[in-house]
Order: structure tokens, then sequence, then C-alpha cells
């Protein structure tokens, strides 16, 4: 869509050189024809450095971005980015196409496809299954009944994916306006599952906003477990039971979560951590240790001062 | 039904003015042609007011009652409810009949439809979902795939719901005998589910067990999510995911719950309320104000305890 | 399958008697021709009385097995353990057959039958649902729209399942490699619901790896609930919504299990315990007590603890 028309659409002025815009990305990830935007003071200084053709932001913001990046100036750019977001939005239908299919495959015949569906060998589909436009799933992979995987989402190779699993749900994002309603960022981006993962019943990947959800290769995931969106998954991790990891949080390889642990947002947790059930993580991890609590300290610490506080209470006469 | 066959079928003495009744409702909200029940000491007030046809109560209370209502007399008034309530269930079958399609619908093929349904404009349905009888889905609303809305839920315009998503399952309502079974209490109430609404992957939203669960206009939930019956949660309010809300829990509008948070049934959650993630909410919360912890207090008193539990300890050699 | 062709496939030697194996078991529950392991010293008692036909251990442990009992030495007995029970992991299929059918059943014509499914007189299933091979479906029962049962599972009389729920998906069990992967421990076993069971939305209730996770009757569940492979929960036994019940744990009758609340896997919860909601339970629970907390402890000791810690945060000056 040509910038022009894009700027047209969200009510936004635009006299610059005109472009045909592809998508949206953040601004250190977008390319030479995609947009983005600036609203969270955080990102300040990736102004100067980005690549994208235009950027939603403040006026008083548009003097640090690159002389050659056009400039889409509003109040509002969160809010100009959900509607932006609308215009990139995949539009999602019923049409189904007959999917490209590996050798060996058994794929029950109440299974639905979307178009341009590729299978490898050997994979089992069990029946209700859904799998949408533009999927890839790799040989050797086995999904029970009632999986839903979206469209444009990739499973790797030798994967299980448990009934009612639900692989690229739109991650939860919105603007919000001054009155109070939400305006939905329509999410973009994809889920890759890499190789060897098995995925539990009624558990939910969000696709990303923009990029890409990644569960790395050999993770395995119990039950009911909820991944957000722009998550990246390590390799052979592994979650215990109704675990959640919010999103856009980066976990390094073979960490471990216990069940009814959940991160926040926007954390990097380090290789081999362990999180204990229950805790819940609000700040990114160093890698190699045992954590514990809410909000999670190291596991030791939050032992002794278990210890120490049952000891205080003791004593304590009221 | 007559009151007079309710009554021998819940093997109770009646010999009053017969009367057809349609339903079972609370003792406030019961009207001329429903029974009611009275169990809680609780809404003891309630008994003068109530408007309903019939009362399952003890004898010592009858005479509280209106002088025109009939009184149905029983040692164990709420397993008699459970007991009645089935006479007044919902008759599931796989009966199945043409919805009534507005325009521009696209609905795939192996979706089932129960009788009565009624689907808006523009809606999209994807495969495998499942669509009671007499819903209602109203214009420009999307259904993922292997979404399930049990039968007389209503859905609003613009929604999005996402796969795996279950409308109006059942409450948790049970009677217990003096041996120690559960006996169900028919949930024959419904959802209703406001315009602008966006329901996350493997949500599950009760039915009522008598009048409506209601999500208010422009809600937005994460995944996994859990609202009990009879709740009514305000417009725009926000739920991250794997949140829960327990029955009859009355949530304002804007409210915002983080991931994991959880409140107890009962309760009153003001306008523009923010639950911290993982909290959990027992008492009923003022509006305006942001909660922490479990038993949830204002964040700011959370914060101020934290900081000098993390002093005292320091101190404290043990 | 020959032992001696287990062996060559676990890359093991073994030149005992042969014998045809048909399974794998605990050193406890193990029959004479079912092969066995040991990898905790907690189960050492267990070496001198078990009954397997052989035993995959370490060669300082294969003096204390009983003479005739024939072993497989090993450094890895639990890697070795995972891949055998591939070599009797069930083979999943999209085969069909007609079920074997009841008086009066109500099947929708969207539902799928795997091979050898009996269902009794009067059940009740809607649309979409997956009914895997040799599985049982007693009178009387109801399944909601999106259930999915896998194979070999049995369901009992006059039981509710609501939409989406899974019943025999697979335990969460895996042997790791010295280079951190994970090697999945097949689950071989089973799921067996009791009669006048009501399973929630969204639940996950996991196969056994040996054996059988047992749902005994009575037991209500509200939604999104996830039971671990090989718990026995006892009957009557209340779960509210988003409780959690790891591998392995035992549950006695007519216990209640608050919202979000949760048990480590292994331990024993006795007969009528009551656990509050967002609860943790590290430990075995003496029956007829009420617990909260994390780690939780006897409710009326949380009671005092809060209020000490209360009384101690306000005398206390930072």
């Amino acid at each position: 869509m040509l910038l022009s028309k894009i700027a047209k659409e969200l009510g936004l002025s635009f006299d610059g050189e005109d472009i045909e815009i592809t998508g949206i990305h953040t601004l250190s990830e977008a390319g030479s024809v995609q947009i983005s935007f600036f609203d969270n003071a955080r990102y300040k200084d990736q102004l100067s450095q980005t690549r994208a053709a235009a950027v939603l932001c403040e006026e008083r913001y548009a003097l640090l971005l690159p002389k050659e990046t056009r400039v889409l100036i509003t109040d509002e750019p969160y809010l100009k980015l959900a509607l932006a977001s609308k215009l990139f939005a995949y539009n999602i239908s019923t049409k189904t196409s007959t999917p490209s299919l590996g050798k060996n495959c058994d794929i029950d015949k109440s299974v639905v496809f979307g178009r341009n569906v590729v299978i490898g060998d050997d994979v089992i589909i069990l029946a209700n299954c859904y799998i949408g436009d533009d999927v890839t799933i790799k040989a050797g992979t086995l999904l029970h009944a009632n999986v839903s995987i979206y469209h444009h989402c990739e499973v790797g190779q030798n994967c299980i994916l448990h009934s009612g699993a639900v692989i690229g749900s739109d991650g939860f994002g919105f603007a919000h306006t001054k009155d109070g309603r939400h305006v939905k960022i329509y999410q973009n981006g994809n889920v890759i599952i890499g190789d060897d993962v098995e995925i539990g019943a009624n558990c939910a990947i969000d696709r990303a906003v923009f990029g890409t959800t990644y569960i790395r290769e050999g993770v395995k995931m119990d039950n009911l477990i909820q991944i957000g969106h722009n998550c990246d998954i390590g390799a052979y991790s592994l979650f215990a039971g109704q675990a959640g990891i919010a999103g856009s949080t980066k976990v390094g390889r073979n960490a471990v979560f216990g069940g009814q642990s959940a991160t926040s947002g926007h954390l990097n947790i380090g290789d081999f951590v362990q999180v204990a059930g229950k805790s819940g993580v609000t700040k990114s991890l160093e890698g190699g240790k045992t954590y514990a609590g809410f909000p999670a300290v190291e596991h030791k610490e939050w032992l002794k001062n278990q210890a120490k506080l049952s000891s205080l209470l003791k004593k304590f006469k009221s």
C-alpha cells in the first residue's frame, strides 16, 4: 500500500516522496519498505538507527530520525499504529485448497486445510484439526485431534501437538483511546516451532505482532501453557502445567519452568535457569541458577528468607 | 410445569393454589411464574420482598415470605433446588437446522449449527466450530476454528473469538448430600457477550445458573481465562493470560487484571481497578486503585510491606 | 517383543533366558512378562520384591534383584527406559470403524470414532468430538462439542464432559541426555473416569505413563484444570477453576481444591482435605483439615501467621 494512502487512512498529512509499504515493524527491525512507530522513550536511541521507510511519531522526535526517513507526525503514534496494523491484517477466510502432502501421511478426512499448506512426509493429523493458510508442517509430526494452527505458522519435524493446542492465535495487543476503548493491534506476525517440540493439551501459543514467536528445537510443554506474542523460547526448555510466559520475553536454552509459574513480559531469562512452581518472575534472570517466590529471587535466598520469616513469626508475641 | 408436579418430583407436600412454573431464579430476581429458594441467612431480608410464585425453604422461615407466596417446606432447600433445576434443564441434543444467515457471511462447511441460530451480516466462522441451539451471533464477528458456543448464548457485533474458546459451558454449582455426593444444579442461564469483545484461545466463559453471565462491550481477554457463572464483566475491562474470575463477581468498567490473577466469587470490583499479575483478590475492591498480592491489598501498601519485610529479614539474625 | 530384541534395540547386552515382553511398569507393579527399571534410590527396597521379568539398572544394584530376575545393565537406566517405552508405544492412526452403540444414543454425524469404541445406552455426543481407539463410554454420559478422548480411555456412566476437555493426553515425562536433550517416555497407560463425574471446559487429564490415571466416582471439576499422569483423584472431590494436580499425586475422597491451587507430584492428600484458592501444596497432607498458602500449611496457622506478620509490619519502622 502506498504510504500516501496509509497516511490518508490514518488521517495524517504526508507530502514526502511516496513509496509502496509492505508492512510494519519495530524501529530496530523495520526494513526499507516497512513503516515503524515511536511511542516509548525507552527506545529513543533506536530513532537514529532505524532503516524504516517511515515512522509514526510525535513532532518533537522527528528530528532524531535519519534524514532520509519519512515521518508521519501524530500526537498518538501508538493508536495510529493500531489503525495502521489493520491495513496490513491478513484477510481471514474459509477458502480451502488441497495441501501439498509428503509421502506416507495419514490425515483424517475431517481435517480442514486453508490454502497453500505444505505437509512433510509421515505426518499424522487426527480428526477435526484446522490448518490455516500458508502453514508448513514438517516430516514426522503428529497432531492429535482438535488442534488449531493459524495461518502462516510453521511446525518443525517430529513434533507432537496435543489436542486443543492452539498455535498462532493473536497476541494480546491494543492501543487505548482517551475515552478508554481498546483498538486492536493486528497481529501480523507468526509462530515458528522447531524440531522435536511437544506442545501439551490446550496450550495457547500466540503469534507475533510483527516478526515471529519462536519455540525452539526440543522444547517440551505440559498442558494449559500460555506463551505470549513475540516470545523466543530457547531450545530444550521445559514447561510444567499451567505455566505462562508474557509477551516478548526471551527464554534461554534448557530453562525449566515449574507448574503455574509465570514471567512478566520483555524479560531475558538466561540459559539453564530453573524457576520453581508458582513463582512469578518480574525481572530478567541470570542463567544457571534456580529461582523461586513472587517476586522471584534466587531459590537459596528464598529458602533462607522463608526460614527467617518462620523463625521471626515464632518468636513474635502479638 | 405445574407447581404441584414439581412438589411431587421433589417429594414435597404442596396443597396451595396450583400454578404453571416456567423456571427458577433467586429471591430477588424471581418473577411471578418462577420458583425460588432460601438457603443462606445472608439473603434473609429478601424473603419479604420476593415476587416468586413459590419458595423452597425451611419451615421456620416461611412466615417471613409475603402472604401470597406459596411455600415448599423442606429441610434441605439447596438440595431440592438442585433437583428442581433438572426439571427445567435444557434438553441437549444433536438436532440441527439451517441457521438464519445475514449477508456476506463466510461459514466453513464443517461448522455445526443447532436449531434456531441467527447469524448477522459479514460473520466469518472457521472450521469445526459448534454453535448451539438458539444462539445469536451479530454482524462482523469472527470465530476462529474449534470454538464452541453452547445453546442460548449471544455474541455481539465485531467480536473475535479465538480457537478453543468455550462460551456458555455449565457454571460450577452443586448441592451436597449428607453422605458427601454432589447433586448438579443445572445451569439454565446463558452468556451474553457485548460488541467489540475479543476472547482469547482456550478461554472458558460459564453460563449463568439463572439469568445471564455478561461480558460487556469492548472487553478484551487474553488466553486461558476462566469467567465463572453469573459474573458481570464491565465494559472495556482487560484480562491478561490465565486470569480467573470466580462466580457472581461483578467487575466494573475498564478494570485490568494481570496474568494469573484471580478473584473470589460474589465480589464487587470497582471501575478502573487494576490488579497486578498473580494477585488473589478476596474482598470487594474500591474503584480507581491498583491492588497486588494475596490477599490483595492496595499496591502501594503491598510495595511498602514488601520493602519493610525485606528490611526486617535483613536485620534479623536467626 | 522378545527381551533379546529389546536389549538389541537399546544397545545393551543380554544373554539370559529369552522371554516375550508385553510392556513396562514400575518395580512394584511390573508383572512376570513386563520389564522395569531402577533409577531412584528411594525405591531401592523394591528391588528385592519385584516380579518383573527383567530390570534396567546399574550394575551395582543388580545383586539386589531376585535371583530369577533378568538384568539389563546400563549406566543410564532412565534414558534406556525412555527408549524402551517407544517400543511399546501405541500406533496412533486415523483408522476408524463404526462404534458399538447402545440404545437411544444421540451422536452428531461429525463425531470421529477410532476402532473398537464401545458406547453405552443414552449417550449424547455433540459435534466435532474425537473418540480414540478402544475407548469405552458408559450409559447416560454427555459429551459437549469439541471434546477429545485419546485411545484406551474409559468414561463412566452419567458423566458430563464439557467442550474442549481433553482426556488421555500424554503425561509429561522425559529422560534427559547428557547434552540436555529430552527423550520422550511414551505414555502407554490410560485414564479411567468413574461414574457421575463432570469435567469442565478445556480441562486436560493426562494418561498414565504405565497403568492408569484415575478420576473416581462423583468427582466434579470446573474449567481449565490440569491433572497430571498417574494421579488418583478420590471420589467426590471438587476442583475449582484453573487448579492443577501434578503427576502421581493421590487425592483422597471429598477433597476440595480452590481456584488456581496446585500440588506438587507424588503427594498423598488425605480424605476431606480442603485447600484454599491459590495455595501451593508441596507436602503430603493429613485428611480432614483445611490448608492455605504457599508452601501450604494448616489454614488456621496461615491465618495466625498472616495476622502476626501484619502486626509485625505495622510496628516496624524501617
